[in-house]
């Protein structure tokens, strides 16, 4: 049997539909970004990375960095060990406390990524909690779907962002079973934000845990960072609230935040937690680092929504068509995975603009995007090439524009 | 409904069973590991680690720890991004090159940890390849059991280390249907070693691909670290083997090396490793650092197995009883979830010596231990410390010691 045969046809039948993946290799320089470099083969070449979810550039932020020279220092490399054989760390006590805090929670349990806090907090909670019911958004992301299959518990897929539906499904169910509501505040790929208050409004009428996944969310949004949910000022409505430390907190893991029952519930039965090497001491010290800097300066915030802002409005000004949010996610709209495809291709051959396209399976056929995220550290400069950029290649290649604004 | 109830009932039962765990607090001190810290409510005790994965000391290794510094210092903390989507950097692409060259493969693919590549890798092969067939042996760790039930596949559990259970399930499935054969090279709790070049042959006879998770046997075994399919000259004959970053290189991640034909595969397909940001540059950087100091160097393995043998040899003069097995693990065994709380706890309290009781679901019950792991930088005065405390305990507690050596 051509193992390797029956791999190639499967990859094959990728290429064909243009949704082959080829990864841009760079690296990045502290200090520096969004200014990186690229490899190419045996050369190298300098690009602007415009499609990062360091949204604020934590990622080189001296406290975070300096945070985890400090701690190798001190701590050494990896913990060793799962949570429970040597790997919990005073470093590890330390960010759950501070994370429970950020998010009004009376606890917080860390998981290796945001993927892993999903996957084996909505598997454990739905999978072991009797009877349980999970309603799930349309929308969610695959580490969601993926713990809610793990679960085996019944499930329903509820209209995206929609209160009503999820009343209507809500209703027909016995009120005896448990009920978990999962949805996510900011949705990655198309930006928009859930009705997050009507949502609750909805779960607490039929007595449904509600678990809010922010991970688009945190640091970004609310006076401390604690995400759409503090904005909003209802963190304490959420049974669970779900993040990440990979994306505006700019290291990498996941976390859950809640009751501390609910924490101790999943630390102790979910096997995605329990069986894993705990993240090493220097990523939990600069994860802590950046949640403490952003939970006391709001600059970042504001510049982050201002540079968002404007990226906007200059895309709009030339037409370019983009999907219209309320978030600091701007998904500029080509519709087919070819397309997205030559467009990022040009963007990085005569531009240095690197912009990954984004298609099937992360987003529907015929929903092709390039997904655009502004950050701080994204100069007027950087602005003004890369609105020049999209200009001139929607021009050349003749692509549909908006009707231009004013 | 009161969920934090319906949770608090679930961890009741634990309590009760005596499996309910309770993680130490510690800090590793860089240059002076194995001792640590260990944070007791307020205060604060010195303590010796027995039970760590960071089987060579690798976490505190300069060569390590200095890569990362540097690495930091280049880049910054985050990848910012999935692998996809600006996360892939030239440290990524350097540490698979350097893991496909380490297991003599054409190519490697990383994951935020071995958890995830056993799941994410598993999962994909089995659950894509049609009417695949997996033989699962008994004693696979939970992210294999995991990875091949998300796969949907069908599942014959063989016979733990049986070549000719693994024969006769084989011969009975038709000849024309794909068959993965998963095992592990060294199991963690009872540190026996698969018969690998046997479970090779049988896969061979019925055009079985062979998936070896050697993350137990990497960085210690074989001339350049390979793990037991090196030391034993057979690494050409497994399809995939899976190794961790995580234990004996001292820092976190998991990967698989495989032909590249499935490593494209399971990177083009598997949820796990396209939806989930990228490992950290300076973990890439100093697990790289770390597999090329083992490759080069024997010392850290020769030592370890010198101290494995001089524990096992001490424990065995004073009759504590242990598991037998050719690895570098020793199960102390104790027999109730109870005992290896007790033990443990006056090892720490009135010893400073760490070492986790090994409860269910982690271990069978009724085979509950202690799980002891020396390492190249336990020196003399640890060991003899370690065995007199175990040995005034079991005489304390009047714990049945085996016949004594000699």
């Amino acid at each position: 049997m051509d193992y390797d045969a029956l791999c190639e046809v499967q990859l094959d039948e990728l290429r064909k539909a243009g949704n082959y993946r080829v990864f841009a290799e760079l690296e990045r320089k502290r200090g520096a970004y969004p200014h990186a470099t690229r490899f190419v083969e045996d050369a190298t070449e300098q690009v602007t990375v415009w499609c990062s979810n360091d949204y604020l550039g934590m990622g080189q932020h001296p406290a975070v960095v300096g945070a985890m020279h400090e701690a190798l220092d001190a701590f050494g490399a990896g913990a060793g060990g799962t949570r429970n054989i040597s790997g919990t760390t005073h470093s590890h006590v330390l960010l759950e406390r501070e994370l429970a805090d950020l998010h009004g929670k009376e606890a917080a349990l860390l998981f290796t990524s945001g993927y892993v806090s999903n996957w084996a907090a909505l598997g454990t909670l739905a999978g072991r909690l009797p009877g349980c019911v999970v309603l799930s958004d349309e929308g969610n992301h695959a580490s969601m779907i993926e713990g809610i299959r793990h679960s085996r518990a019944e499930r329903q897929i509820f209209r995206h962002n929609s209160p009503e539906d999820l009343d209507r499904r809500l209703s027909a169910l016995d009120p005896a079973r448990p009920k978990l509501v999962a949805f996510e505040s900011v949705y990655s790929m198309d930006g928009d934000i859930a009705p997050i208050a009507e949502l609750c409004d909805v779960a607490d009428k039929h007595g449904a845990m509600t678990y809010l996944d922010e991970v688009h969310g945190v640091g970004l949004y609310g006076p401390r960072g604690g995400g759409v949910a503090e904005r909003e000022g209802i963190m304490h409505r959420l049974t669970v609230i779900e993040g990440t430390l990979g994306k505006a907190f700019g290291v990498v893991g996941g976390y859950i935040a809640a009751s501390a029952s609910i924490c101790d519930f999943v630390r102790s039965f979910a096997s995605g937690f329990i069986f894993t090497t705990a993240l090493p001491p220097a990523v939990a010290a600069g994860a802590l680092a950046s949640i403490r800097h952003l939970k006391a300066s709001g600059v970042e915030r504001a510049r982050h929504q201002e540079r968002v802002a404007k990226v906007r409005r200059r895309l709009e000004a030339v037409g370019i068509p983009m999907m219209d949010n309320d978030s600091h996610i701007i998904p500029v709209m080509v519709g087919s995975a070819h397309h997205a495809k030559l467009i990022s291709d040009r963007l990085l051959a005569e531009h240095g603009i690197y912009v990954q396209p984004i298609n099937y399976p992360t987003v529907a056929k015929g929903t092709e995007r390039l997904r655009i995220t502004p950050s701080p550290v994204h100069s007027d400069d950087d602005v003004d090439r890369l609105v020049r950029a999209l200009s001139d290649i929607w021009s050349e290649c003749a692509l549909a524009r908006r009707a231009m604004a004013a």
